[in-house]
This record gives C-alpha cells, sequence and structure tokens, in this order.
C-alpha cells in the first residue's frame, strides 16, 4: 500500500468505531484520519466535498450478501476499487470499567447484532434486548451514561475507542462471518495507481434480457482462462429488457484479463471496470 | 391458488401485521390462519414441528438484494417454492387514533425503515428517532402505551392489526421498494401440486471453482431457450474450490426448462430444483 494513504483521510458509514473503521485500519494502518459518515449515501459525498481523500466500504457479508447500495453509489460515482480487505465480523459484549458479567441487566446493538447472538441471550434470558441504530452507537451511548447494569454488542474497534470492557468475546453465533471491504479512490488517481500486484477486477456490465446473451459475455473470459470469483444479476428499474451484472474476476497476470475484457466489451451494451486490484489474503 | 391453501396456517418471521404477513394475505386471501416466529430458523421449524401448513418468506428486496439467510435454509429444508408474489414496500406513519402530526415527538421502528425515510425525518428534525427491533412491532408497543406523541413506522398490514391510524402515507425515499415472496410447501405436498401454468424455475447447482465451468453449465439453458431471470454466486464454506449458484429461470412451457436441466445436471457436481411455479405478475 502506497505511503500516502497510510495517511490518508479516510471516509466510511458509521460512527466512530465502527466495523468499517476496523477494516480500514486492518487495510492501511492506524496513521489514517477516520472520517465516520451516518450514511452511504454522506459517505460518498465526503470525497466529492473534499472532506476526504478515500472510502472504506463493505461490499458483502457472508451472512447478509452483498450490499446492495454500495454498488448503486459506486456505480453513480467516479471513483474505483484499489484494495480489498476481508474482516472477521466478531461481536464482543461491552461495558463500563468496573461492570462484571453479573451486573448486566439490559444490552443494546443493532437488531442485526442482537439477532446474530441469540445463543448468547438463549443463555442469559433474564436480559432485556434494547433496539439501537448503530453498534459502535450502542457502546458509545453505554460509555457515556455510566450505568454498569447496561452493556452494547459491537466489534473490538469500539471497546477501544470508547475505553469500554468486554465481559465476553466472540459471542456471535456463526463463526463463519466475514465482511469484504473495498477502498475508492478517484478514477484518476487510482489509474495513477500501478499496483505490480493486481490481478483481480470487479465489473459490472449490461446485457440485453434474452436467451444466451450472459452466455456470450462471459465465453471470453473462460476461453482467456480467466477465473470468475463471483457474477450477481440485478434488475436495472424501469428497463425491464435489460439487466445489470456485477462480477469479478482474477487470473494470473493482468493480460487475459485484458484481452477477455475487450472481447467482452462487444456483447455487452454497457460495461464499467470498477477496478483491478490486489486480492486480499482470505482469513 | 388451490382451495386449501385458502385456509393455510402460514408461517412467517416477524410479528404479527408484518410485511410477510401482507404478502401471504395478498398471495392466499384473508382466509389463512398467521403464525408469527420471531426468527427466520423458528419460521422454517414452524412446519416440521406441526404449527404450520406453509411457510411464506422474503428472497429478494430491491434496495438490500437477496435474503441470503432464507436460502440457506432453503436448501436445508425438505420443502419447495411453490408460488411468489411481489409485494411493493410502503412505510406508513402510524400513531394511536386521535393523534395528529403535530402531537408527534418521537418515532420508532426497526433501523432499516427508519433509514428509509431520511427524507422524512430531514422535515421534521425535532423528532427523537428510536430503534425497535421489529416494524409491525414498534407499531404494538406505540399502540399498547397508548402515548400520542410516539409514532411507530410500518406497513399498511400492521396499522390494521393494532387499530392504529395512519398520519403520512408513502413516507419511504424510494418509490421503487419491492419485496419478492415465495410460497413453500413440504417437497412431496408441492410435487403432488400440479400447476398447468407454472412456467418460472428456482435451482440451486454446486460447480467446481475453475474457468469455464460456469459456461458449460449455462449452455444448455441458452440453446434451449430458456430465460435467465437472476444468477447469484456465494462462496461454499470451507469448500475453497467450489461455488453455489442461485439461478431463476423462465420459458414459455415447462419442457425446454426440462431438457435444459437434464444436460445441467450433467455439468454440475450437485443441482436441486427448489421449485417450478407461476411467475408473479410485476406491479
Amino acid at each position: 500500500m502506497n505511503v500516502e494513504l497510510q495517511k490518508a483521510r479516510v471516509a466510511f458509514q458509521g460512527e466512530a468505531g465502527a466495523f468499517s473503521e476496523a477494516a480500514a485500519i486492518q487495510l492501511l494502518g492506524d496513521g489514517i484520519t477516520p472520517v465516520p459518515r451516518p450514511t452511504f449515501d454522506a459517505a460518498f459525498r465526503a470525497i466529492i466535498e473534499g472532506a476526504a481523500d478515500a472510502l472504506l466500504v463493505p461490499v458483502e457479508n457472508s451472512l447478509a450478501g452483498s450490499v446492495v447500495r454500495v454498488y448503486d453509489l459506486l456505480l453513480e460515482s467516479h471513483l474505483a476499487i484499489v484494495a480489498e480487505t476481508i474482516l472477521p465480523i466478531e461481536m464482543q459484549l461491552i461495558a463500563c470499567p468496573g461492570a462484571s458479567l453479573g451486573d448486566i441487566r439490559s444490552v443494546s446493538s443493532h437488531p442485526m447484532a442482537l439477532a446474530q447472538c441469540e445463543r448468547f441471550f438463549a443463555a442469559h434470558p433474564q436480559w432485556q434486548r434494547i433496539a439501537a441504530e448503530d453498534t459502535a452507537g450502542s457502546v458509545r451511548e453505554v460509555l457515556g451514561r455510566g450505568d454498569k447494569t447496561h452493556a452494547a454488542i459491537a466489534g473490538r474497534r469500539a471497546a477501544e475507542h470508547y475505553r469500554g470492557v468486554i465481559l465476553a468475546e466472540s459471542i456471535q453465533d456463526n463463526a463463519e462471518n466475514f465482511t469484504r471491504f473495498v477502498l475508492l479512490l478517484p478514477t484518476k488517481e487510482a489509474a495513477a495507481m500501478t499496483n505490480p500486484v493486481a490481478r483481480k477486477m470487479s465489473i459490472a456490465m449490461r446485457l440485453a434480457h434474452r436467451p444466451g446473451s450472459l452466455l456470450a459475455a462471459l465465453e471470453p473470459f473462460a476461453r482467456h482462462r480467466v477465473n470468475m470469483l463471483k457474477i450477481e444479476s440485478r434488475p436495472i428499474h424501469g428497463q425491464p429488457w435489460e439487466y445489470q451484472f456485477f462480477l469479478d474476476l482474477e487470473a494470473e497476470t493482468p493480460a487475459p484479463l485484458e484481452a477477455a475484457l475487450s472481447e467482452v466489451r462487444k456483447a455487452t451494451s454497457q460495461l464499467r471496470v470498477l477496478g483491478l486490484y490486489p486480492a486480499a489474503r482470505t482469513a
């Protein structure tokens, strides 16, 4: 990763201490300046507004699937993917310093985080569950109030940021919970970053909605020995006869990717390269 | 739809008045007996436990994408899709009888519903937002408390069920918000239902993770003039060299579907038909 990015202002959706912030630090180190934003729309705007140099966003989670809104915003933007990182999503029970597990009476977090810890709640049926708008935000509230009977569920980064104590570790039901994040830069800057180990490519393409159109578009990839890591179709609102496809591709070198791509362009009504970047080492 | 299903006990995830309940009534009429369950896992168990005859679950939303957990549970189950229905997701501001818009001080709902109404909240900056675990559940709480300063955001069905009044209609930011639901029955019962207009098919298949394997599996569909409505890949945990694909297919008659399928079976390591059913009329 280049030196400037290690000191970049990095926008993300969520509060300080969010999983996205942890992913940004995992990828770029702790020399970055986090720029938290309440919504994905606001996070994408942070670069245009000059408040951030880069953007880190989740694109898929092993339990919840693709983050459709991020793909929509990426397509509308002038940003490109320059790196990816895969973060294990581990839920921690976080409380005020001095609190112990026996003190806890209520636990708050985002409903999705609460739902991912059903087994832990089943073991503590007397605890009240309280919904919150944000995982890290629920930790901020607990520490702000200083109530030792109240805990929150969020990632380790939130405990560190708000100086909470972790009363129980990795309480999520499913150990196989990973989120893949991508780092986005303005397209011109991304193009100037020549990365010799980049061999993964994300593309978006539009196809006519008729038998055989996808087959024709995929054939050049197979012929050039390009491996498909992900494919996903989405209907295009207001255009019932066209489909949008998102693909992740990988080859041993960039050459076959480029060769296949120039042929695929002829079979599609629209094709955009979302980024060429090094594949993350999987956990 | 057959007569017995119009009187079926239909399980779904969520509280009474949920969007899933509205979808079940849209598909089967209001003679059904709703069987609400707190989680998708519990909703799938309801049939095994003899508490329900059928199950209605969301499979994809136009803004949030596929419901990955439902596909996982469907693959583990002995259930099959027999019908689909597409429900517009319209958010209503619901309060106690006698309340007016000027009385409201706080609004609760699931964070996803709150996030889908950002423009409405921007027009009422003085309102406090309160997260809840369930949209319909937030209406139940508001009506239960009888506090005229508190409102909830949920669907029309929740207002009817808990006898709340709708203070503002269709307050969601995006008008293009649709969820596709499918009706599931035990596989044997599904097979016995011969539906002459069934021409849509959902399948799950596993492929070796190498260049060309997807192309070989898709080729018979194109040759038999089968139209692909949806394709989605998912990695298989613990099996890095195999991929799971979910496809929705459509043909003018079932014959080309069956012909293509018997050829595709030879190109896949595993293939399961999740259901053959009539396509929903889109809104």
